[in-house]
């Protein structure tokens, strides 16, 4: 197991598959979170037909922000920065011209669950639990929110946020809209990623960038919104409330 | 057992529970919109950091607006005026920096449901029905409609609105996201509520602030489009249809 | 049986139904299209209290557009000209200021779920399954797209959209709120269909007239927004992807 994680991607038969990868629970750095960007943009203008987003490991899909580089933040531009990483992947997921799959193989919190929301079409195991905790550390889920309503509405988005130490099953994110499908072995999910991914490289790339730009629809304001956003989550982290939370979770860790 | 209604206020440990109750199934008069009204915003704008509204009895949560004053409206003005009075309780709680846990003990009938839906947070017991039934009494949930579609949707609200006779289950309100959970017993149900207030007053303020602020972007105009809902209502309700819709109904209930 | 199509419609004690058939599995030819939109706007101005709207035999509700006329089109104007057809129907449902109840007694397909969805309150029968097929002839639901949004969400939509051979079923679009009931039986359907006719057709007009404003709120633009999404279809069917696409299904349906 490396000791820090990587971001790869590789296309065959017109499918680019992005894996993402970091010993601490698939938790994201800004480092990672800029490859993921450049991955997805790179993908959504080169000779692809379909993205599948998958991270490496059978535990965690993605733990969120790392807190190693949360609990390093100093000031509010330092913070806007790193919370500025999320909105880019996001936003480059939301502009690329063709269809992202999501393989969620397990648990998604915070930012984890922002990318799960931002696929355009998202296959997991029933083990799945997905939380957004970002109220417990005395922030919000700000940068990822608009990605999580857009999918499952205003009503389930609250519950998920304000509640923030309930884990809700791979049952409940199905039912709200989160997940299309919810399989009982890897082995099911991973047929039916491949299924769909291969009958979308086999169908028009005219009618698949029209599709996702009206599926998108509404969102153009999102490069200058999830800025905003960044900004308020950045500042926030510098609260005492915030800072104490994280301090008290990493010692809870270790 | 009071005469007339009541609504109550005391703040404990950063808790504020606001309670109302009226002996006609916790219905509405225009006095005690108002009154709810004020403690809302009181709530809003003083040492507190959550609130809880629940109402009195085990009945009914609230059978929505007054019949008596329903019926004794005279003209648009007196009509807009009362129906107003739902606008600016719903207006309160939206703009209140604080997230609203609903405790919903007992029936939801038109701007019940509208109380409900206006929540953050809905907790209800599983015996709770619902019913949007101004329609059949030649109205229609405008005043509450917002509120309501926010929540659960378009065609949710559509058909709630539509078919006003037929009342809803709790499980039905909970998979459309009128409810965030439902118990089974009211035990539950109030370990639930406090469970997550006492854990909202220990989270800090100015996420909450920033969160309720995120919930509620894209309803800025609510103070302008309720009360022209308002007004619809109150030329409605002088109908002949309505009118007779009315005393019928206050005939049954005798 | 007869050859052609034809579209028809009646009132009776306040009530118009309008019922269209079309031998290949009701799909819809330009010209029956016009005719339901004539009825529909007709209903809409004339005394008259609610609208049915449903088609002729028992296997499928509407498969959509026509395939002799989509493998007719020859050049983009007559592209964008056959599924402006779809554009005006669902235009007229919306503007139509009495309730639609739709009785889906089988299969929808394509544009036939866009009817599904543009209807008010849709009953329909268990056996009912669903597909948007659009993307595996090179196209996509484009034009009906606003209206299947609207009641579905955008992540149902998607879904739907995204994998374009799966047949979904009644519980999964009772879910999602395409559809307000679903029965075991035709008889059970018609049951309701007619009770919830009959108490509309004794409803305040006033109050259903603003009603249905209310709950079109917002799609004022769909005139010009279905305009657009109708030339984008009738380009893309013009692709030879789409070309080939339909001659392949053609071959398979004889």
């Amino acid at each position: 197991m490396p000791e820090t994680g990587y971001v790869s991607s590789h296309t065959e038969h017109g499918i680019t598959t992005i894996e993402f990868f970091h010993p601490k629970s698939n938790s994201l750095p800004l480092k990672m979170l800029d490859e993921l960007t450049q991955e997805i943009h790179y993908a959504g203008n080169h000779d692809t037909r379909v993205v599948i987003l998958k991270s490496a490991g059978d535990n965690a899909f993605c733990a969120g922000a790392s807190f190693d580089e949360l609990s390093a933040i100093k000031n509010e531009k330092e913070g806007q920065n790193f919370f500025q990483g999320f909105a880019n992947v996001i936003n480059a997921m939301r502009k690329c011209n063709k269809f992202i799959i999501g393989r969620i193989q397990g648990k998604c919190v915070g930012g984890g669950v922002g990318l799960a929301a931002a696929v355009d079409y998202a296959i997991a195991i029933n083990k799945t639990e997905i939380k957004l905790s970002e109220l417990s550390i005395g922030i919000g889920p700000f940068v990822v929110g608009p990605a999580i309503e857009r999918k499952i509405g205003t009503s389930a988005f609250s519950q998920l946020a304000i509640d923030a130490t309930l884990w809700r099953n791979a049952d409940w994110a199905k039912k709200k809209g989160l997940f299309a499908e919810v399989h009982e072995t890897v082995q099911n999910m991973d047929e039916s990623v491949y299924r769909l991914a291969n009958s979308l490289a086999h169908s028009s790339p005219e009618a698949i960038a029209e599709m996702k730009k009206m599926f998108w629809k509404g969102t153009e304001n999102w490069d200058a919104l999830l800025n905003e956003r960044a900004a308020i989550s950045g500042k926030l982290i510098l609260n005492d409330f915030s800072k104490n939370a994280i301090e008290k979770f990493k010692l809870k860790i270790k």
